[in-house]
């Protein structure tokens, strides 16, 4: 078994990885895939992935776009499993149409977008040691993704973080009015089975490090638990001064592969074992703040 | 690829394989495993694991006895990592030792238990699937773990809920007077490189459901950010009357297995696709309130 004092003295920390990145290893999303939510703790920043649900995130631009969210509320933290957020008025049963929020010209209903085709390409970015749910794993263009080469479809992965359309038993029932964002172990065996539409790239501790709700699935049992939602916009529809401003480490990048082998094989005073090995969800996306 | 329209009609939930479980296949933790800590929110309950880590469990069912963690804190939450709590004085750098809570009895070090002997006379409940990390993974009566057979080692898995001894570089700087619970994304990566002493079994949300610190690696910054530790007992030091009740359901039990295969392969109608596949540390155990 090999002992640090066997291996090289240290593997770049992730600071020194990213202090040394260059400029053109990082960018900045495209404010029409860019979601800025207010929450009274602080904003939350998710990045659509409209290559793969590219009905869902119009939809979702849609309902952006017409205020549909604000004033809504997260109504549900499921420990170890997701935050979701919707129209509290949903949470009754059986729901009270009536008192629901009107979607506006949103669609109702969208055609299940949970896988697509591989498209040869497209730059991936693979994983080299295997995953036990996808025959192969990695990363397009900065979400953590799943090929099948024998059905040529592939998925974006539910890691934590990662953000969700919730749907009925109806596989044509998500319409992007409620969301789920990933709190904890990676639930693998959501993929293909639900449409991933992004992934929160900043205020991630704002849906993680809520209390978690009584009731099963996690939902609030009282109004005041809720947390509302000042907001939810699509940067595109903000003056220039109110875009946040957040750019991506690009995941195609020589600093990205840098971190994944320092992930894989941390040598350092503290790592008696490196552990040789990584898994997709493990892998953290760097992001910061970017001059305006 | 299937479709629930091909699959049978149903797999049974959670609830419906507990309701349907037998009482033999619950087990009670022996009371000298078993930590009952109580925080401003609640009871968390944590079951050492001496098998993997005897010395760190005889330090802690010391410092348990002596009261040490009494009037402690947690002062550490790092997003999708881990809740640490110990003395807030060791948060200092450097530390002013004169200000520190003495061990009493305790030992200040313990030679390095972060793997051990695989002994074939062990029950060993593995799962069918693989793993990223190691060789065999699955259940060593009650907590996930690892096989390497080619080195004949075997240790627990660093779980969602697991619990460790936080350390210094010194791998035999750990003495159980500083904790943690993984509250996100398994951190395989810290396996063989820590001592893992048990898991919480009741309480969890108490520990992941906390705001997270905004100093580098977690910490809180302030004191009133702290979740003060009003007291952390061994059960066998209480009197009865005080005892937790609690039972877990035998991971070498029909019953669990019946949830691993749910797990694996859930056919119901909302699921289009079955996973196939099961990660160990996807696979919750489960616990329930047992009669005094």
């Amino acid at each position: 078994m090999p002992s640090f004092a066997t291996e090289p003295a240290h593997t770049p920390t992730p600071s020194e990885l990213l202090a040394a990145s260059r400029p053109d290893e990082w960018r900045r999303p495209d404010p029409r895939n860019l979601l800025q939510m207010e929450l009274p703790g602080g904003r939350v920043l998710i990045e659509l992935a409209p290559d793969y649900a590219p009905l869902h995130a119009a939809n979702l631009r849609t309902l952006a776009h017409e205020h549909y969210f604000d004033g809504l509320s997260i109504n549900r933290v499921q420990d170890n499993f997701v935050t979701q957020w919707d129209d509290p008025a949903t949470d009754a049963d059986p729901v009270d149409t009536r008192h629901l929020k009107p979607l506006g010209s949103a669609k109702a209903s969208l055609p299940p977008e949970f896988t697509r085709a591989i498209d040869p390409q497209r730059p991936w970015t693979p994983l080299p040691d295997g995953d036990v749910y996808a025959p192969q794993v990695g990363f397009d263009q900065g979400f953590p993704a799943a090929h099948d080469p024998a059905s040529g479809q592939t998925w974006l992965a539910h890691c934590y973080g990662m953000v969700g359309v919730a749907r009925d038993i109806d596989p044509q029932s998500g319409n992007g009015s409620a969301l789920y964002a990933v709190i904890g172990q990676a639930p693998r065996g959501l993929d293909r089975n639900l449409a991933v539409v992004g992934r929160v790239i900043e205020g991630m501790e704002l849906l993680s490090g809520l209390p978690r709700g009584p009731a099963p699935m996690g939902f609030y049992t009282r109004p005041e638990q809720r947390v509302p939602i000042r907001s939810l916009r699509l940067a595109a529809d903000l003056p220039e001064s109110e875009r946040a401003h957040v750019e991506v480490l690009r995941t195609d990048s020589a600093t990205f592969a840098a971190l994944v082998e320092a992930r894989r094989n941390r040598r350092d005073a503290f790592y008696r074992v490196p552990a040789g090995k990584v898994d997709l969800c493990a892998i953290a996306i760097p992001s910061r703040t970017a001059r305006p």
